[in-house]
């Protein structure tokens, strides 16, 4: 693009690798920013500026947050002895939004993937092992999506696990809220009946 | 949210702001960032200090670059003579990756609006006829949206410019490129028909 100067062309283009923006979006966001710059530009750099000087991964966890310990790993209220195992600290922070789990989180940072060659040492498997056996948890929730590689993580977690005395569980699969069998796939009808429960 | 630690929280809900991005997809940008805070956050947060440091409107034609006069008006190559007027910086840019026009630009920063009171002082109109007197401009190009503000605009343009000698015209309208009448609206095929022409 000859359209626009030299730095304004770099910040739409680092925009447009973000996720969701495109080249086109990424122009107009750009746009807009420079349309406000006071009001939304500069609040917008220092605080970007300051998070990537402080964010970190919590040395436990896997959290991200602004110090070596999140707030998570670091607040006394949450009870020690359940751990949940999640993929992503994106699934952590869904997991806080719900409000319903008041343990402490075990992020794996991705699933096993043979063809990615990620392996459980990537994945910080061996650490979780020895947090169970640390911090003596007594159970282990695996919150993994329901897809097949987090399904083959859960598996292969729930095995590296079995030598200890920790009890696993995993979310239940099912009908979803407000879902509706005709749009729902044969394959969650199918764990929603196998799981069925007496009323 | 109490998932995400404040700095983090701050940084989402300015990204929420900008268009085309939700709350939703403003969490998902930001995990992208935290996750690569190395090769992705820090470029776009130096590239935003920047920008938002050096952008400012170009003092003659209200194009937004790095200095008091961006590079087309700078630039020795681009045509005097003709002036092409345009709503905003975003349709100046169109029109530059079209790579058609030689001239230099207007931009007007909007269009006349009772509603809004936005009157032809706020759109750098007098400056526009000051500027057709200086310059020696022969030809004023109304680049503007073919909406009913863009053409209550460029009809107010046109007046504005009758008293002078300079000759006045607009982008044509009719089929777009690659357009199928079927699906064009019944304004657009009837300007392409009141505006056909010979072979």
């Amino acid at each position: 693009m000859a359209d626009a100067p030299g730095d304004i062309e770099a910040l739409i283009a680092l925009m447009a690798r973000l996720p969701g923006l495109g080249p086109r979006s990424a122009r107009r966001a750009v746009l807009h920013l420079l349309r406000k710059r006071a009001v939304v530009m500069e609040p917008l750099a220092q605080a970007l500026v300051k998070v990537a000087a402080s964010a970190r991964d919590c040395r436990i966890c896997g959290n991200i947050s602004d110090s070596d310990l999140c707030p998570i790993c670091a607040s006394p209220k949450r009870a020690t002895g359940v751990l949940c195992v999640v993929e992503d600290v994106s699934d952590l922070w869904a997991m806080e939004r719900a409000s319903v789990f008041s343990g402490r989180y075990h992020v794996l940072g991705g699933t096993l993937s043979a063809l990615d060659e990620i392996g459980p040492e990537a994945l910080r498997i061996p650490q979780l092992v020895q947090r169970v056996g640390d911090e003596g948890i007594h159970e282990v929730v695996l919150a993994l999506n329901a897809t097949v590689d987090g399904q083959t993580t859960g598996h292969y977690i729930a095995e590296a696990l079995a030598r200890t005395a920790v009890q696993v569980s995993a979310l239940a699969q099912g009908v979803p809220m407000g879902g509706e069998l005709d749009y729902l796939d044969d394959g969650t009808i199918s764990a929603a009946l196998a799981a069925r429960r007496r009323l």
